[in-house]
């Protein structure tokens, strides 16, 4: 059973996005985190459970930087939480869906993530997340 | 103070992407529904409160054939639930956010809907939705 977490937008202004997004959906955002190792900076916008996150490309080598150079700004992920993701992956490569990952790895001292591969997915990149504990899911990042 | 509430992917083919997405997710789905005003069959997975809403065309007139045709499967769109539409958009345009919509327009005999220009909202297709009711909401079509 999986939960849609959040959705990834990539912007290429994290400050003037999360105005345009505070204005939109009329809700508030987390602080602006640098999430180094992934060339990112990002942000959550508590729009109900399950979130907005805007990402901000830190550098041009920033798989972000990639995504709006080649598809302009949007969408670039979907999460959804899974309570298990070593089953949840099992699961997946059994059905044949082809990932990105073979082992889930550890991000932001919380959770694990695995990417499943956009073609395997009706074109849409889906994350897979597990939190390390409910707090930290509902926290967000 | 707006929710997510679902996001909707374009796919070729319904029954297909409703296999791929209820492995993926380990959740099921609701029966596929044609929107006939729209060009579109539908079908809603339970994916946590907000849900997956898979979109295939119905005819190459359609606007999910031409997001297909010129970008491939993949998000179409994602749709925020708002308590009063009329006053969220009154908000939206002085804000100076474009509308494609004017005024709400009615859909499904449960619900009013408008769009936002992707080009106000970072490339994100965005709907608001209000719902008659809560059981309508819930049950997302």
């Amino acid at each position: 059973m999986s939960k849609l977490h959040h959705i990834g937008i990539a912007v290429r202004d994290l400050g003037r996005a999360l105005e345009t997004w505070r204005a939109l959906l009329g809700v508030e955002a987390g602080p602006p985190v640098d999430v180094t190792e992934e060339g990112v900076r990002i942000a959550f916008l508590k729009a109900g459970e399950p979130k907005v996150e805007l990402l901000e490309p830190l550098g041009p080598e920033s798989v972000i930087a990639r995504h709006i150079e080649k598809r302009g700004e949007g969408i670039h992920h979907v999460a959804f939480s899974v309570p298990d993701i070593r089953a949840a992956m099992e699961r997946l490569r059994a059905q044949g869906v082809p990932l990105l990952d073979a082992e889930p790895r550890f991000r932001g001292g919380n959770r694990y993530v695995a990417f499943c591969h956009p073609k395997g997915a009706n074109g849409v990149l889906t994350e897979l997340v597990q939190y390390l504990s409910p707090e930290a899911e509902a926290e967000g990042y």
